[in-house]
């Protein structure tokens, strides 16, 4: 098929209406004239294009990874001939979720401990359970497990942040997501590193090695925090990163006592002073952002900073409220993330756009702000701009990478449906989601996963746990 | 059975230690020595006695829908055959929910309108969609909707308040779950009454004819507000509840507007004067409770009354957050609601649970505020006490109605398992509940209902709001 065939088959009501918005994809054996490799069918189909284009009894036809149209089911068919369809009863197809920040394989620590003042939490429980416990092993099986949770839940990109970048990379590449995986730069000793200079040194390795290894993985810097690392330390990794040519992941501005280390360590704001260091000159994801002055917000609109809001994290630890709603009225690109499921304690993104909706209309007394539609961008095409993706994934259209979930709406939150997108902010659950499509691949379909053991990963982590948590009963008593 | 037997025959791991503890059955004829209607297991069960006693590999013994036994599943077995079990494998046992504030029947309203100012929410979409749609058969749909959805989610007790309460008794009746169900009364026109002296004729009428009418289901009073019925309308309200000997439920403090107007009609706060108008003589289940002074809080903990926290409707519509931890500090009788549907857009109660524990800890700064364990008491024990049944259900022990749930705990949010407790309040979800007993009754097994015919509700509610959604749109137009 090519690119003239495309746009004269299709009826008006596509998506792709015009041929410079249709991506050819290679000519592969099977891509005969009308034939795709897979038609994805909704009830609704939600396209979060910048036009906010729904389909109803839409379709989504899909070859060699690639979106190559969008629009009704009757035009779809009418267009091609698939070699698998996936059925759209009772379905609602949208974007595959994009969690912008996470540390995955703390899945393994989630319930460790809760409710407890932030060192106590950190001194007594997940920094003691990381040394002893954190190596290839520990991030390879929390790393799968997030991976089978996050698929489950219908989210096909995430921005990771942990130790064994390497390890991630592979368990990514094994179970078929993308993903952004940061190299951790820490100033102190790490599970994989013994301080800054060693921890940077070994993450410009792990970048060289998969820097165009697999399509579906980025690797980039994560230099952790201005609290871990001193300005020097973070201007090398500033500097390693550009000339690498790979964004950078850091926590920003994500709490009092950050605020005040800060101030006290460096005499300024952490926004400010990694400004001042040149650190937007790379491509930054800032994960939190909880206290960004209303000077440093046209900073982060400026230099095209993403802003990744975690609400549930941020409750959960006291962190604070963040000012999301005067950062997009900035032009602020924001997305949504988990944080780890240590501090959450479970990956699901539904919760974080309810959240953020939520914890908006409270803190501003007023509940016509971040409305159901604002948010489910910031999960899926707001995500994936944030992260530096929005050219890939992170809505449905035409010559995007096809990334893409059905949500079923047979659950008895969803009767009855006045609008789709209200009750996919606001009622559906990470066990409505049915299928998960990430780079063309059927990642979930029928609820199963076809790409993760996941009764092995569930064996090991079980087991992993058990030495975890005998470990700090003795630790603790 | 009787006591004496049943307290020899009980190993010394069993809640039931001594006599006075334990409840005897009514001798029924299946009632024969050792011989239990059901045995429900649990790989936990978590007991929410005020001792917080937990049970690992435990079993709850069930006769004539009380609760004979609580205890290890050896002990159990030892003392007991019964005529039905449940398996406990991968699944917790513990009380189920108590929703401490409903409007069941506007499930049928949910996400009709998000996102909106209050009073354009309720002047362009609510009320136009109650006084054009609400009668019996909406009300009767709208909760047969609203008990299939708290069934699936694990609530056994809820406390309802809308329009023609006889019918709400009449589902309620039907389908098994535990009520306390409010004859509204308010000061205009409403559905089912022509103002308040009309409402409070008919709610008396309602009150009569099921006071004593079935064990599950106890009629109250619900004047609406203080701002949608005067002094004196408030003051029969208090009058006709004291002399019928029911409690009263009522929102009160919820928004700013309230506060406003209380104070430019009354010259004073609603809580003032309600106590000043010897409301507080009633027992009173007051929902939302979110602007209470310092110096109210205590005259709510000296006056036992119930205050229902409900988070998802006092974020999502911007009413305020809750000062919880200072009501539960001063010792008031806190449980937690869903509100309506309209307004949430689900009945979900650990949703609340979450965002009850996540708001206080960043409203107040601090992770250790409302813990889980202090969460699941409000959405259990708690929760009971405060609408005044703590002495028929919340927690699981001899004596108590047998209201009591599993939850599946197989999900991969549950994987690992640290703290069965944590994961309850921080990650399991309505999906998780596998069955619900209320009063004996198995109304849910195996995650199939079966005192509800589900199909029938979701196609008649689809049929209903097929209507609604056409109205709304051509007057919103």
């Amino acid at each position: 098929m090519n690119k003239i065939t495309l746009g004269l088959t299709l009826g008006l009501t596509l998506a792709c209406l015009t041929l410079s918005g249709c991506s050819a994809p290679d000519n592969g054996e099977d891509s005969a004239e009308g034939n795709v490799d897979l038609i994805v069918y909704g009830d609704t189909v939600v396209t979060m294009d910048s036009a906010m284009n729904i389909f109803e009894n839409g379709a989504v036809a899909i070859d060699e990874g690639v979106i190559l149209a969008v629009g009704s089911a009757a035009d779809i068919d009418a267009a091609y001939r698939a070699n698998d369809t996936l059925s759209g009863d009772g379905r609602v197809v949208m974007p595959g979720l994009v969690n912008g920040h996470s540390h995955a394989a703390m899945t393994l620590l989630r319930g460790v401990a809760d409710d407890l003042a932030l060192m106590t939490w950190l001194q007594n429980y997940i920094f003691p359970a990381e040394v002893r416990f954190v190596d290839p092993e520990f991030v390879r099986i929390g790393t799968e497990l997030a991976c089978w949770e996050m698929i489950r839940g219908g989210t096909t990109t995430f921005v990771d942040m942990y130790y064994y970048p390497d390890t991630i990379a592979e368990v990514v590449e094994s179970c078929g997501m993308r993903a952004m995986i940061s190299a951790t730069v820490i100033g102190q000793r790490s599970p994989d590193a013994e301080g800054a200079d060693d921890s940077l040194i070994k993450g410009s390795g792990f970048i060289e090695r998969w820097k165009d290894r697999h399509p579906r993985i980025r690797p980039i810097f994560g230099p952790h925090a201005n609290y871990t690392l001193d300005a020097e330390q973070l201007r090398a990794t500033r500097d390693t990163a550009l000339a690498l040519g790979v964004p950078i992941s850091i926590h920003l501005s994500e709490s009092p006592f950050e605020l005040q280390y800060s101030k006290d360590n460096y005499g300024k704001t952490s926004i400010e002073m990694l400004d001042e260091l040149g650190f937007f000159d790379v491509p930054v994801i800032a994960a939190h952002v909880v206290w960004p002055t209303e000077t440093e917000i046209p900073i982060l609109a400026e230099r095209k900073v993403g802003v990744i809001h975690n609400p549930t994290s941020n409750m959960k630890i006291a962190s604070g409220i963040s000012p999301v709603t005067a950062m997009l009225d900035a032009g602020v690109r924001m997305g949504l993330g988990t944080d780890g499921a240590a501090s959450n304690n479970d990956l699901d993104m539904w919760e974080e756009m309810r959240l953020a909706a939520f914890l908006q209309k409270v803190d501003r007394m007023d509940p016509e702000v971040l409305p159901a539609t604002t948010v489910l961008r910031m999960a899926t095409s707001g995500g994936a701009e944030a992260i530096g993706l929005g050219d890939i994934t992170g809505s449905l259209e035409p010559g995007k990478r096809a990334d893409l979930i059905q949500v079923l709406f047979e659950d008895v939150h969803h009767v009855p449906t006045y609008d789709v997108v209200s009750h996919l902010v606001y009622v559906s659950d990470e066990q409505d989601v049915d299928a998960v499509i990430v780079d063309g691949q059927i990642l979930m379909r029928d609820q199963t996963l076809l790409t993760i053991d996941t009764e092995r990963v569930r064996s090991e982590a079980n087991a992993l746990a058990r030495s975890i948590g005998i470990e700090l009963e003795e630790r603790n008593r």
